[in-house]
């Protein structure tokens, strides 16, 4: 009997194998896993970044891969670049974003350029040169808002309470919507807390887990916020296969779908689980800051059934060993992302 | 015993006489309306206006109190004129707005810039310069798409099948985000058509209804694309009560609330009434053009009980009287819509 798990990330390589593929964002922490992986099945992979310093892009990211990939160092706003790199593509993988939901309040209009009007160009420019491009979006849970109930499914009422959680909204419905009035096949992924090597570990404009690893590979104390609050983790690879199959299955174009990942767990069991990952360190519970209580949503986790049942996606590897390899890929590579 | 609907319009004057009032959109349909209303009730009432052509701003709208408001023609996007207008006002109907949705799908980023940026800008102003002006903005059933069920309550999915939709659900979240968030005391009014005096008729920009009206009144036919589509309609008098009922009540800060009108018609319905109020005329019944239908909704109407419960406004004027009034103004004023 074939196992699930081992059947899945085999079926994108054949499709992906030749193919021409082009990466928004792909600098960043799950584009670069996504174009590595890509590489390895053969692909033909183009990645577009801004490399702006506060967003996720990292051109060690890409160092396994350097020589079989074409790096484009540009804004994704740039529309006539954008008209020549998309005219040939098979897929399109669009990861680009501002991530950072207090960036987003104290810069709401920038949050609005990168999430919003950058996303308006790219598929204006799709509907002019290729509407054919299989496209992949990457949204976040970030657009729920506090949930109502748990586990939060896609009929969950979408209520943002960030200015970034309304602009990725907003860039969800225009693919959404560029889907079904112009025929380009375009798939949402609503994404939770995605975590392994190559995030963003400077600060927590990614996920607060990136900080945490940081301060726990200096020998300091990381800040829990909280720490009752539950969350579930996608490990990037694991990730990085729902992207895969969300692109090849013809039944996901049209469709907005969350994908989670392990159990949830506490943000002091994640904690926990993290220092023992690491063999040691400690961490200080803190009472929630006021500026952020505002835009906190306490609990959250996915269900991402949808998902699953439709492609047969399932997460791989366990919360704990997912740690594992990430703290042991930032102990050997901490320089290149601090 | 008391009349509701002679009681509803006689509160909010008492809280208007001497208040400042700005109104974005002032020169436009519901804007000069709402001005004409504001300044008999003794407030002070300054107007923003772009007066872009495909917008709904009009000088004639403002004739009856040309020498009794303060006109400003500037975009809404313009940020540093805002502070200035803006730090002391007590009130702000922020109407300001692309309402086309087939000119949102030809030139998504204007409406993104007007719809959004604009938005965001002015929210920014309201919170450096006066975080208490209370404050109504007029929003649209657009942003619900097709419906699954009628009436359409405001707990009914979010699906806009236009970017003019996607942007201005955008316009409402940023709304509520900066009332929640920065207190700034914002009430959303999510309209239906609204109709009356001072409509665009030019084409059918703001609605169907205005076109119909001018072809009518130059002895021509009107084009009724489909025909059994059920609408509902807000007699603009009606629609102004609204919006200065959302403005004083106290507990409409932070909320999204639906406004509708009379019982729903058919197109059809809808198009014998007009000839009816106007005497004479006829009309065409067509066949949906392709490039429409896709961001079509089929029937629709709303359910604003919440709204009429929480403030007890009602529609006081019937669909039959509203057009009687409505084809009697642009008989008399046609040269200045055309």
């Amino acid at each position: 009997m074939k196992n699930l798990a081992t059947k899945i990330p085999e079926e994108p390589p054949l499709r992906f194998r030749g193919a021409r593929v082009l990466i928004t964002g792909g600098a960043g922490f799950i584009g670069s896993t996504l174009a590595i992986r890509l590489v390895q099945h053969g692909a033909h992979v183009t990645i577009l970044d801004s490399l702006i310093p506060e967003y996720g892009g990292n051109l060690f990211n890409l160092q396994p891969v350097s020589e079989q990939v074409r790096l484009h160092i540009t804004d994704v706003r740039n529309q006539h670049g954008l008209q020549h790199l998309l005219r040939d593509q098979d897929f399109l993988f669009n990861l680009a974003g501002q991530t950072s939901h207090m960036d987003s309040m104290t810069d709401p209009q920038t949050d609005l350029e990168i999430n919003c009007r950058a996303q308006l160009s790219l598929l204006e420019v799709c509907r002019a040169v290729n509407n054919r491009v299989r496209l992949v979006y990457a949204s976040t849970r970030q657009i729920y808002g506090k949930p109502d109930r748990l586990p939060v499914d896609e009929t969950h009422p979408l209520r943002p309470v960030d200015v970034n959680g309304i602009n990725k909204l907003a860039g969800e419905f225009y693919h959404l919507l560029y889907s079904d009035v112009y025929g380009i096949p375009a798939t949402v992924l609503r994404l939770t807390n995605t975590y392994g090597p190559r995030m963003r570990i400077r600060d927590a404009r990614q996920t607060f887990v990136g900080v945490w690893i940081r301060r726990l590979l200096e020998g300091q104390p990381f800040d829990v916020w909280g720490g009752q609050q539950l969350r579930d983790f996608t490990w990037v690879e694991d990730c990085v296969d729902a992207l895969l199959l969300a692109a090849v299955h013809p039944e996901t174009p049209g469709k907005c779908l969350n994908l989670g990942g392990c159990q949830p767990v506490s943000l002091l069991q994640l904690a926990e689980l993290l220092v023992q990952c690491h063999g040691s360190g400690s961490f200080v519970v803190r009472e929630f800051p006021a500026d952020r209580k505002k835009i906190d949503i306490g609990d959250f986790y996915s269900d991402d059934s949808a998902f699953r049942r439709l492609t047969g996606w399932q997460p791989a590897t366990s919360l704990a060993s997912g740690l594992e390899m990430t703290v042991a890929y930032f102990r050997k590579h901490l320089q290149f992302y601090v």
